[in-house]
This record gives structure tokens, sequence and C-alpha cells, in this order.
């Protein structure tokens, strides 16, 4: 149990870092496309709201996250912005495009906006070159699989720094300074390729390789919320499965969060990054101290130099992380650093709930109880087919079944008891007496009373006659008084509340 | 029965024009303040409310309107306004204060504005001299009432009258034209008084005035909706006193839509004025057309003349009100037109309801039914403290109870069986397997099997073990499955579902 507390800390960072992926990857996927068609600006934060829905309708749905998916906006995805660094690069070294003088300006996270373009492509990749593509059918890789997946690696990182270095030579070469409502990457295509269709093809398939970067966390939020529902740190509800199999209300929550982000920050990129950069730098500096203890637990070939490489990694992102954490503590980070800790609390009371629960439920110890006995009472305030339905179900449970009235006027009393004679059901009639016009109070007098006679092993059960309106808006045009009595009743020992519906047909 | 069309007609209207009453009443009230204090202008909404939640809490605890509130302000009222007028005639004859051109400006319905004030202070003499107060132990008039009465009412429309042609008239004089955001007796007060204490002391009784006209329509709304709810027109509900013998879902129910006014109107009495006026002249038709009703019926002396003076009245005032609707209809008015034939239709639909659901539950003609059987089952997910009680309580029902289990893992089956020899309490276990994992479709299924071999004279009881927790943000801990299977239920025929509590401690 030593290890759960930094544990604890890791999964509420990821968890975050999952709900600040979908919500940036959105807004700087639609950014791709307001970009481009600026008439859209004004409506971003609909659409980046409409492109969480469809995710999230495809993932309840349950989409196989297989490699097919993600092949062809990866494949074009690369060899459109490595195209487009080259028709830039060619055109500025031939002086066919116009270059200008970088200006200066202050510093800010558009390396982090660029940084997020990339990831998602990794995550692509990723997803392209992973187990699931392999077991689906599509063996990408002969084997040995995990070589040939080491030189696959190498070779997206040699490309993604590619494409960084390139972006960023060519936003250098053509004066390009970030602002306004259109990217970095859209002002340098407009440059490269003017405005034609190839403009619009990196501007769609840098939203839709965005928006594959929202979808993998759609799929990681749910299973490591599954993990921590099912060693009880969030409710266990986050472990059930939902008709079509996938964690619904995993899916939900996500979504719902992000929304929230997305609507908060109004759909602004530039107001999400440094939330996500935290979240970025947090998940690395867990995953790299996380490498350090597995190194140290399995100590195969090499771990000393693992570990001091994987250390100075956790060390470096770590301090990184410090120092964004204290210079945007006031753009935002303050969200991400207050809520890591608070949802470690919640975990934690969560699971001390579930343990106290199944502490007091066990039966372990537990003396045999002796059989209980009970009286059956229906409580009434008029005779109709409803009240007789009830009155037939409670002899059907015992003989010596009784009615209950509460009398607030002694001339409805009189009325119901003449009718009682012949559609009582012969159940015996008892009258409580109300001086204040409750219901509730006299009820309640008498059922304490009973119990003081009777002793602990004996159980009242109130049968409340209930008619069921044939349309749901009916109901709001009947007295809630059963709900109110429920209630009141359900915190009361030993008392067992029973609705008799009577089912009308129009 | 030939009656009741209008009357619902009327009823509509009067139930529109307290609400507008109301609203209108408190905007004008807080437009007195916000004239005094420009400061306060922006925060008017929030006054607005403020002001309806307090008369509304005054009326949920039962403030009797006697004449007592009512006698200060109104005095205060007259004098003030009266001397203002006097003040102000004085100080123009001799020439003290100055004059100027009065400034034509487009039609409005300021009118309305001025008789909303002298509508309010009427509302407050009618109080003062109303039968509460006699009965309340201020003899305000010796025997015969009616005839002091009468003088009183005289008196009253002099009064009326002169602040009406005074307020006027200075209007007129000092050039006042009505607009931006301060009242025309707020001007005419701070040309009269140059904004000293009785500047102030003129806006204060204002808007007390106001107020108080606000708080007559709150005990004339729930009064009228009692009557259309005893007549089963309005949810009945609306016919039911709270815990101080108050109408208090007629009160809610009044403060909540005039909220909903002042917040849509952000407070601003020029926007609600057509509306107002639209609903008054509706209040003032109606009542002269009931009047031709009423002495068409009675016949007592000089009704002849009676009717023809209230026929006149009804058609001046109904000729008013069509035209109200035709100009004013785009300017807000098109709202009470569409919302009274509405509310018709939902008094219309409502009483059809109530009266099928009386022919549907009458035992009128009913033949004697059979008694009924039943079958005992208690569905059981687990084994513990709560379950062990639910066992207890079906067999202390009937001898015969089973327990059914829903298999979706053999081995959690076979676990719960050994336990179940221990703990079962002796009661037989169902084991229902579930090939898709599905909780509640063996369940139903084996329920309709049941009722199938039993006939209709047979009720299936499903006993669930229910845990309750010390603290409700708990219960959002555990799985709603209860919840679920109760709401299945709920519409199939001949079952009953009744939870068992288990309450844990902590």
């Amino acid at each position: 149990r030593s290890g759960v507390f930094p544990a604890l800390v890791a999964g509420a960072a990821l968890l975050i870092d999952y709900v600040l992926t979908v919500a940036v990857s959105v807004t700087a996927g639609i950014e791709a496309v307001t970009s481009a068609v600026p008439a859209l600006f004004p409506y971003r934060v609909w659409l980046c709201l409409g492109a969480v829905v469809i995710i999230t309708i495809a993932n309840l749905r349950g989409v196989r996250e297989s490699g097919n998916i993600f092949a062809a906006p990866t494949y074009l995805f690369v060899i459109s912005i490595l195209g487009m660094v080259a028709w830039g690069v060619i055109g500025t070294t031939l002086g066919r495009m116009e270059e200008a003088p970088y200006e200066p300006h202050p510093p800010g996270l558009e390396g982090i906006s660029l940084f997020l373009l990339l990831r998602a492509f990794s995550a692509g990749c990723t997803a392209l070159t992973g187990v699931e593509a392999v077991s689906d059918g599509v063996p990408a890789f002969k084997p040995p699989e995990a070589h040939n997946a080491r030189i696959v690696m190498a070779w997206l990182g040699v490309i993604t720094v590619a494409m960084f270095l390139g972006i960023t030579y060519l936003a250098y070469d053509f004066g390009i300074v970030p602002g306004g409502n259109e990217t970095v990457v859209s002002k340098i295509a407009r440059r490269v390729f003017g405005g034609g269709f190839l403009y619009y093809e990196i501007q769609a398939v840098t939203m839709l390789i965005l928006l594959l970067a929202a979808n993998t966390a759609f799929a990681d939020f749910p299973r490591l919320s599954f993990f921590l529902a099912r060693d009880r740190f969030i409710p266990r509800q986050f472990a059930t499965q939902g008709d079509r199999l996938v964690f619904s209300n995993g899916i939900a929550i996500l979504a719902g969060v992000a929304c929230l982000l997305v609507v908060v920050f109004q759909g602004d990129t530039q107001q999400l990054l440094p939330l996500y950069a935290i979240g970025v730098f947090i998940s690395f500096t867990v995953s790299q101290s996380g490498m350090v203890r597995r190194w140290l637990r399995l100590r195969e070939e090499g771990w000393v130099w693992r570990i001091w490489f994987s250390l100075v990694g956790a060390v470096v992102t770590g301090i990184v992380l410090v120092t964004l954490a204290f210079t945007k503590f006031t753009e935002g980070a303050w969200i991400v650093v207050l809520l890591i800790p608070s949802l470690v609390v919640v975990f934690l009371i969560v699971h001390r709930h579930y343990d106290t629960v199944a502490a007091q439920l066990s039966l372990e110890g537990m003396a045999p109880p002796p059989p209980l006995e009970g009286t059956i009472l229906v409580l009434v305030g008029d005779l109709h087919r409803g009240v007789v339905r009830a009155l037939q179900y409670a002899q059907s449970l015992s003989p010596n079944a009784k009615a209950v009235y509460v009398e607030t006027d002694p001339e409805r009393t009189r009325r119901l008891e003449e009718r009682w004679t012949k559609w009582g059901m012969g159940t015996p009639l008892i009258v409580l007496n109300s001086p204040y016009r409750s219901l509730l109070g006299p009820l309640m007098e008498y059922i304490d009373q009973l119990q003081r006679q009777r002793g602990q092993h004996h159980v009242v059960t109130i049968v409340l006659p209930e008619f069921i309106p044939a349309k749901w808006w009916q109901q709001l045009l009947h007295n809630q008084t059963a709900l109110l009595i429920k209630g009141q009743l359900l915190f009361h020992k030993n008392v067992v509340v029973t609705d008799v519906p009577y089912h009308l047909r129009h």
C-alpha cells in the first residue's frame, strides 16, 4: 500500500490530462477550420461542442479504435506537412516567395501549440503501429515485432523533428508572428500555397488529426476510470459497462467536463494552453517516475543506465512543470494545481466509504437473526378501485391486514365508513384523529406506538394505493402525497413502504 | 354549464392581470428608487427580484392583509402628492418656478404609467375601507356602512382625479417629457422641491404604495387559483394549503412568473406597460360584462339602467382592449393575446383528465373482485446483512418466498451458492441465466412466465434489498440498479416492488 498515494496522484493527473487533451485538441482542430473560413469564427464554441458530441456518440456506440481509422489522416498529415515545408523551403531558397524580417514578440506558449499538433500526429502513429492493429489482422510488422516497432519509433522521431524544425524555420523566414484569429500553420500554408486547394487540404488534415487525438482520450479516460472504480477510489458506476460494452459513464463525464472547459474558455486555444502544458508535463513527470519505479523493481539487463535515463527525464520535466505552475499560475494553471490534490482527497473519501459499507454489511461473525414478524397497514384517503386493489393485495399478504385513515373532517369519515361496509373487503378500518389537519403526524405516532408494543423484531409494512396515469404529464396533476410519505418513512427503522399501482387506461 | 366558457376566459385573463400587476408594480416601484438614486440603476433587476422575494416571504408566512399596513402609506401618499401639486401650482403661478414650453413627443403609454400609480393608490384605499378593516376591530365607518362607504368612494374619485389633473398640469407647465431613466413624477418632484428631503419622501412613498399594490395580487391570485383548482380546472395542488394555512403553491407560481417577466423585460416598466394595459382592459371588460350578467340574474331595483351603464362600460373598455391588442401587438401584447386561449385550453384538458380519472376509479357497478394470490421473490445480487434482512422480511410475508439471482459469471454463482447454505435462511435460490450480461432481461422473462402460469389474479411481489447510506451524498456512490428495476416494473401489470431498507450507521 506504500505505492497507493503516488499512484493516486498519477491517476488524478492523468484524468485531468485526458480532459484537457480533449478540450484543447478540439478547440485547436476547430481553430484550423476558422482560420480557413473566418466567417465561422463567431460560431467556434458551437463547432467545438458539436465536434465533442460527434466523438462522444461515436464512442458510446462503441467505435473500435483500430488503426484503420487513423491510417489515412496520419499518412496524409505527414505527406502534406512535409510537402508544405519542402515547397516552402524551395520557394524561399529560389527567391520565389517573399521573405520578411522576423519580428520579436513577447514569449508565449505558441511552442506548445505546435507541440500539440505533433503530439496528435504521434498519437495517430502509435495507434497505427499499436497492438490493436496487429490483433485486428493487419500485421503491420513482421516478427520480431518489438524490433520493427523500434525502427518505426526512430523514424517517427525523425519525421516529427523534421516537421517541427521545418515549420519553425518557415515561420521565422516568412516573419510570421503568432496572434489574431489565425493559426501559425494556417499563415504558413497560406504563404506557401496562396490559399488554393492545397491550403484547404492542409487545414482539413490538421483538423482531422487533432480530432482523432481527442478521440484517443475517449479510450484512455474510461479505461483509467474503470481501474479507479474497480479499486473503489471513484464511484463504482464507472466500472459498469453500458449496453454496447463501453464504459458509458466515463465517456459521458469526459465529454461533459471537456464541453464545460470549451464554454468557460470560449473555445480559445490560447487560453487553454497553460492548463494543457501543465497537464502534459505532469504526465511526463509521472510516467518517467513510473519508469524509475519499474526498472527498480524488474532489474532487467541494463537497469542502472535506464534508471539514470528516466530519473534525468523525471527531474527535467519536473522542473519545467514547477516553473510552469508558478509562471502560469494566474493564467489558469491554478485550476490544475488545485484540482489534483482535491481529486486525491475525493479518491480517499470514496475509498473509505466503500470500506466502511463493506464492514457494516459483512456477515462475518453475525449471530443468526430471530425471525421477523409483521403488521400490514393500508393507508387510505378515499375509497376507489385503486384502494380496493391495495386492500386485496394486503389481504393476500396477511389475513390480519388493517386499513388506516387519517381524519381531517368527521363528515368525510362518516361517508367513508358507510361505503366501507360494502367495499372494504372485510378489512378493519382504523380512524386516526388529526387535530392539526396533518396527515403524517398521526400516522407516525400510530406506527411508533405499534412498534413500542411489538418490540424490535416487528416490521410495519405501509401499503400505499397509487394510481398510475396513462401519460407522464398527468402525474403532475395529482398530489404527491405518496412520495412525501415514502420520503418520511425511508429513514424510519423497521418500516417498509409498498406502492400498489393501479394502472389507468387513459 | 353554459356560463363555464366565459368564466374560464375571465379566469385566465384575471390570472394574467394579477401576474402583470405584480411585475409592473414592482418595476415601477423600483423605478421610483432608481430615479432618486441613479447609481442603483444598473442593479434594478436585482432590486426588483429582491422586492418580489420579500413580498413572497411575507405572504408565505401569512401576513394578515389588514387595513393597518395600508393606512400610513396611503394617507402619506395623498398628502404628499396633493402637497406637491399645490406647491407646484402656487410656485408657477407666482412665477417662482421656471416654466418651459411643452415639447410634443410621439404618443406612448405614459398615461398608463400614471394610471398604474393611481390604481395602486385606490387599491390601498380599497383595502383601507374594506370589510377586513371593519372586522379587524377598526370600525372606520359608522353604520350604515354602505352609505358611508359610498361617500368615501366619491371622495376617493375626487382625490384621484385631482392628483391626475395636478400631475398632468405640472408636467405640461414644466415642459417635462417622458423618457430617460427617470419617472415623470420624479422629474416633477425634483422641480418642485429641488432634490431635498421632500423629494426623497415623494419617491419613497411612491415606491411603498406600488409595492403594496403588488402585495394585493398575492392575495387575489391564490384565491382565484383555489377556486379554479377546487373546480378541477388547474392541478389540485393549488387547492391545498401550506403549513401556515396559506395557498403556498399559488403564491410560489405567482412570484416565479412575475420574476420571469422582470428578468425577460430587464426590469423596464416601459416595456411591460403594453402587456399591463392589455391586462387592465381585459379585467375591466370582464368585470363590466360580469356586472351585466349579475343584474340580468338578480333584477334588483333599477336593474335596467344599471345594465345599460355596465353594458356601455363593457363595450367602451372592450373597444379600447381590441385597439390596444392590435396597435401594441408587436410590443408584447401578443403574449397576453396568445396566453389567454392557451390557458383556457389547459383548463379544459386538466378538467377532462380529472373527469376520466374519476370515472376509471369509480366503484359504481363494479363486481366484487376475486381474492388475489401472490408470489414473493427476493432479488439478490450478493449476500450481505441487507440481503439477509430482505430474506427475513419475505419469509414474514409468505413461507413460500423464493430468492432470484441473475447469473453473469458462473464462478460468482458457485461462491454465492456456497454461502447460501449458511446464510440463505432456508429460502430456495433460483438462478436465472443471462447470456447477454443483462440483469433486467432474464428477470422480466421469468416474471412473464410465472404470470402466464398463474393467471391474472396473481400478483408477483419483487423484494429489493436496499441499504440506505448514513449521508445523502453517499447515495451517489452506489449503483442505482434498484431505481432502474422499479422504473421498469412500474408499468408492468400485477407486479409490486418493495424496497427493504437496511440502514447503515456511518
